[in-house]
């Protein structure tokens, strides 16, 4: 959760590379670097671009302490001690420009962008990454699960599987942020007032010498919040009938039970069950918690069945992303300055998907006035300004330039914001409330095809006719000098 | 990375709980829990336990501050005030025994012993197995890849795409443990005093006018550790050609070249060409680095191809655990205080392999003083003392009770170490080296066909004849109660 100290939370080699460019007298030329990813998780149809938080704090703090330099020092014989004083001195002065936090993000398209000093532009790498592609994988993996939930209450329970703490904490923002309602861990809650809940454990069960004198101390004791767990025995025989005697015992003192929660076995029929013995007692107000290695696939499946769910507890499957624990995002260089200019540069790979877009880019939304919803990205150099102004747009897919549209009648919302401007913060943080509301506009900009968990439609993001031509140039005139 | 200010790093049901028990005057009854999987991940025969140093530090450091106690106080509002007044002074007073960094374990057997009241049980619960899970699992996902790359050299390479910044360090340091070699992440490095290593990025050639010219700037400011990236433009035609002449300089400076490093392509045909240009330029000191995406199966497969790699960098795939990215431990009653006196407990489950062995247990590694191997582990009560000393020892397995065995001439090594009594520190902890050494002779002591990647042979995890009577007669009394 810490925010400073973390000036060596890096890679070594950025270090190495830095002290390189100092002897060679070249760490101070400008570079800019965009973070992208270039496929999206799980097969979904959008990524939940969040991380940006704790990104400023870290970048506000980002100074090298004493026993930094002390290490640095020990570790490398070499570094001449004009190069620790360098370090000493550090702090960012670059400019940060960044998408939202809760922002709907796509392939290939930069979310965070950095112009500074080579310096100070691969120090910031491996931080930047390691936040920006975890908690953008969490609220990506949230939203799935929120889609498929869709009005039902979602509480984030996964804090003992989480990947150590700082992933708990700030996966449990995530999942905040993508339209959880909840989160199990205390800690989230009291860093980024979050709600908070809870029910009990199978201990509290186990204590006591009966279920039955368990549930009603516990409510007792919680007489305004009473879920009571009802597997410690067997559910449908000793769980639920005790948590009956429990509510009706609370109806008599004038309180009502909250809930009861399912925690194994078949959840499909024991809620069915469980709705029917509540009902017919006469207790349909009670509500049915479920949790166990839930995900949006298990919860699509148990509505489809008819499962009588009302909140669900979700735990590992979300705070571990589970079924694709890493976003694959890279930060690549894509100016340099030479001879005082600033030059766009390309990385040639065999990997045809890997070869980088050079220039400096901005993303535009483009939103038809007619529907209110989004038609497409567009990636554009910063000096394209009639794409944000013309009202007539030539949208082409980079991977597919024959998949050509004209739009006309539309809105270009610029995705990125300045967040740093030569390492002043100009970028008010919002609080958690407003990053959900802007989440869900984000949602509302599309049309349902490409909200969809299986095979969804494929939001198209267009590069600008110019930063089209100025990739194959550069790729050809890497081809030329390998044929020379 | 913070060992303090953790209180509330916990699920709000513990604080909920603790609350109950305090208003039911129970908070202080005597409880035992125990810590244990039940699965072993990855296919593996066996899993590293790692975590302790982590545990020992947030337990020392466990209180509540003015902020928690303020902020349960405003979440609350049930919450009396002396409640918080028993927080505000709590600290842990309650005895830990656990399994020591780098000791082989298994599933069913109890990796970490809690005993204490009721409200230290619980509050330490959600931390405990947030740390314990975590780097059990990644040192047990680079125990495989150890076993793999056999003495070739390791190196973690995963910051970028963990799960947040305690995942990147913490899974470092395990990783150590579980025999790489060193880290990228020079936090790490810092903190734990692990070894540190890395090369340069793309950026670094691509910022310059020619890769020649980027190769030989980089190999004068770091002569004595050059390791250089050969796949920005094109590995075969370009890189690895440049690189031959950068150490053709070096060796005319009176020095010689490190590694290359491989980051792309087909690993086993490029690194076989790089290998022969390389020996054909008379550099066959030079080393060969590969990264992109490994893990135990693609380092299996690339030594199986004749690959020529001596330096192995593993990132996503092993710091996250990707193939089961969550240890399902859990931390489950076994006793609790009734009428002054310990008393076992059980927690009943529809699924069989869910219910609990009942009683407070040690565990023994019984080794044979013929092979010097390990023969089984034995899961017995703390008074079973003719296990330690008789010599003959009847072993069978609580899953299949007709597999039975009989040992003698045995060692019966305690693996459950004291690590707190009565809030008291007793443990010293030991150095990081001491940690791989005592994994290293734990290695040892299994035959090779417990330790294979694939299908290993499985080692047994026996229950002593009392224990498993005492759950079948729980099993039974409970059994009988619902029939009645």
């Amino acid at each position: 959760m810490q925010a400073e100290g973390l000036a060596l939370h890096t890679d070594k080699y950025q270090i190495n590379m830095i002290y390189a460019h100092w002897l060679n007298g070249t760490h101070l030329r400008k570079t800019v670097f965009e973070a992208y990813f270039r496929k999206l998780p799980f097969g979904n149809g959008y990524a939940v671009f969040a991380g940006l938080e704790r990104i400023v704090n870290y970048i506000r703090g980002l100074r090298f302490t004493e026993k930094d330099l002390n290490y640095l020092a020990e570790q490398e014989e070499n570094y001449k001690p004009e190069f620790l004083d360098l370090l000493k001195d550090f702090h960012f002065t670059g400019t940060i420009l960044s998408m939202k936090e809760g922002a709907l993000c796509f392939p290939n398209e930069p979310l965070v962008r950095v112009e500074g000093t080579i310096m100070e532009t691969q120090l910031v790498e491996t931080a930047l990454l390691n936040f920006m592609n975890f908690q953008t994988l969490i609220a990506t993996k949230a939203s799935r699960v929120k889609r498929v939930a869709e009005n039902d209450v979602l509480l984030e329970f996964g804090t003992r599987r989480a990947q150590e703490a700082d992933a708990a904490i700030w996966g449990a923002r995530a999942a905040y942020i993508a339209g959880f309602d909840a989160t199990s861990n205390l800690l989230a809650g009291e860093i980024f007032d979050i709600p908070t809940k809870g029910t009990h454990a199978h201990s509290w069960v186990q204590i006591f010498d009966s279920e039955q004198e368990a549930f009603e101390i516990y409510a007792k004791a919680m007489p305004d919040q009473v879920s009571l767990l009802v597997d410690t025995f067997d559910t449908l025989k000793s769980g639920i009938p005790h948590a009956i005697m429990t509510a009706k015992k609370l109806e008599a003192a004038g309180k009502r039970m909250n809930s009861i929660r399912l925690d194994s076995g078949d959840l499909a029929y024991l809620s069915i069950q469980a709705r029917k013995m509540l009902d017919e007692a006469g207790l349909p107000y009670v509500k049915i918690v479920a949790s166990n290695d839930l995900d949006e696939n298990t919860i699509f499946n148990l509505k489809a069945q008819g499962a009588k769910i009302d909140i669900w507890g979700v735990g590992t499957q979300l705070i571990t992303a589970a079924d694709q624990p890493a976003l694959g995002g890279v930060y690549k260089l894509v100016e340099r300055e030479k001879n005082g200019r600033m030059e766009p540069t390309i990385k040639i790979s065999g990997n045809p998907e890997k070869v980088t877009t050079p220039g400096k880019k901005d993303v535009l939304r483009i939103v038809s006035k007619g529907s209110g919803k989004a038609i497409a990205d567009y990636v554009c150099f910063p000096h394209e300004e009639q794409a944000r102004t013309d009202g007539k747009l030539r949208l082409f897919d980079p991977v597919h330039p024959y998949i050509k549209k004209s739009v006309k009648d539309y809105e270009a919302i610029p995705m990125l914001q300045p967040i740093f401007e030569e390492g002043k913060l100009v970028y008010e943080l919002p609080t958690l409330h407003q990053i959900r509301q802007y989440h869900q506009e984000q949602l509302n900009l599309l049309w349902p095809e490409y909200l969809r968990k299986l095979n969804p439609e494929i939001y198209r993001i267009s590069l600008s006719q110019e930063a089209w031509e100025l990739k194959q140039k550069m790729i050809e005139e890497y081809v030329g000098q390998q044929e020379e």
